[in-house]
């Protein structure tokens, strides 16, 4: 049983605490508010996000990212892609030198177009090697109702993928291994913007063919760019590719697919945001992965238009119709 | 604009040949049963099917299946496919020497383990450079609605495969050519049996992660089986792969989602059998399926599962704890 901290008390951080805790680690949650602390801290809820969750008396909860590394040999990071470059200032000098750092954000970073295990890297001094991915269908309220889910549990070093996934096996949550961090990462972040396509297709009226039409084109140009980035093509057919996209696309839970569904419905994306109180992840990356995808001339139709959507104002049905209008060509052109 | 003939006239028959005669082509449908052609022809609706779409007057229907190929450039074929065999019997000498022969069909057959193109090519006489397999995320009743879908269009020939797509291609079906009969084939006869698991999950209560996860494994399970027997893993990745098979676990319009979740629901085999009237394509093809990966040595603990469940009266309850239990292994594995 291992000593494991988690940087972050979002849906997804408080819901991996629970699987850490329930796997019998000794588990301690940071949250950045001290009044959020406190809350789960007596009531062993984190209302805000998890509700029905109760958290077991085994997880500690604080406020203090310094203290709560203490002895951590995991540290997992679960905070807002764009502002994890800012709260690893902070964290650095607190990470413990041997630990395995995870990362179970979903993003590239505006401006760098780095991945998440790359600004771990950088902005927080780890060593790529201690660097682990957790990622796969993993939808935080269904998890968190113990419902059976797998993940892929991915670093470049053999010993510390195999002390993550030790320390998060349990009878719901099932890990397996790999090695591809950065197919991983590349389809977790892409993943959200096919999301956001697949939404506005479904607010449009349309069925499961259309979505899963979507959802497949927009696999293969993940593909294709993750292979342009030296991914292993194998990783998209898996649970960090499919698997996880299959669960955002198909749950009324996600919340990239909730924003896409909106501006499908004939929301402007002003009332989309005003109603959702929050932009989806995708609308912000969907720019960093173009950016990346044209680093390398590799076309990706589905990004480009679902950027033209949240950013130059073009309509959800305009995407559709373009994407069903391109010349005929081989699968896998 | 070519002359087509479709053999069937169930739901996808029917829609295929509205797709046909929507594209512009000189469509000719066959039924099995002369009333039901009488009906259709009469009505211009197939009622036992897609009572909702009206078919065009371009599409001739006839109960001669002879008469029906006559000049055809194109013959696709869309009977049960466990009755295929038997069929060609009737059809061998009347298919027109130089058409090209599309499957529309998902299935291996019983007794043999061949796949349809197979069936066709040794029952039908027919070269196999003249097959082409048409397979993707097409939900019947969805094309009928004309809703924007994707379809895979797979020959070893280019001029087969140009042909078929040529014919079928409109503003609401998108064809993409690709080479792989094999991977098309054996994904469109797995996913029926993924579909039932998928079902059964879902059926007991289950919710996105864990369907995700059953269909991710599924698809690997898949993979492992085609690459042994020579089909091209990205098959896999693709609309006849991911696609068809997220599109059937999604909806509820799938016959065999639909079996797997009222057996998952508790009711017995035979009470789900009179219920649903007919016997899903899975349950018959995961015997076939299993076999074929003996033969060739893979591991496929989804269909073995699904198979026990159907036929050897194991609970589906046991099914996904078998699943979630098995040792730790990389995802490849």
């Amino acid at each position: 049983m291992s000593r494991v901290t988690v940087l972050g008390s979002g849906s997804w951080g408080t819901a991996f605490s629970a699987v850490l805790a329930d796997a019998g680690n000794d588990v301690t949650m940071w949250a950045r508010r001290a009044e959020v602390a406190q809350e789960i801290r007596e009531t062993r809820v984190n209302a805000a996000y998890l509700p029905d969750l109760k958290l077991s008396e085994r997880i500690r909860v604080t406020d203090d990212a310094h203290e709560a590394m203490q002895g951590a040999e995991i540290v997992a990071i679960a905070v807002p892609a764009q502002s994890l470059r800012d709260n690893l200032a902070d964290w650095r000098s607190a990470i413990p030198g041997d630990a395995a750092v995870v990362s179970l954000m979903k993003g590239i970073e505006l401006g760098t177009t780095m991945r998440m295990s790359e600004v771990i890297c950088e902005a927080g001094g780890v060593d790529s090697d201690r660097v682990v991915v957790v990622s796969g269908p993993n939808l935080a309220l269904e998890i968190a109702a113990k419902q059976p889910a797998a993940a892929l549990v991915a670093s470049t070093s053999a010993r510390m993928r195999a002390r993550v996934a030790e320390a998060c096996a349990s009878r719901y949550f099932r890990p397996y291994l790999g090695k591809d961090v950065v197919g991983t990462e590349l389809a977790g972040a892409t993943k959200n913007v096919v999301a956001l396509a697949v939404g506005m297709a479904s607010g449009m009226g349309m069925g499961e063919n259309t979505m899963a039409s979507l959802l497949t084109r927009g696999l293969a140009e993940t593909a294709r760019l993750g292979t342009a980035l030296t991914a292993d093509p194998a990783t998209f057919l898996g649970l960090a590719g499919v698997g996880d996209l299959v669960a955002t696309c198909t749950s009324p839970k996600s919340r990239n697919r909730t924003f896409g569904f909106e501006l499908g419905s004939g929301k402007s994306l002003e009332e989309v945001v005003a109603h959702t109180r929050q932009t989806a992840e995708g609308v912000k990356s969907c720019r960093s992965i173009l950016e990346l995808a044209r680093s390398v001339e590799v076309d990706v139709p589905i990004v480009e238009n679902v950027a033209a959507v949240v950013h130059e104002g073009r309509t959800p049905g305009e995407v559709v119709e373009s994407l069903m209008s391109r010349s005929r060509k081989d699968e896998k052109a």
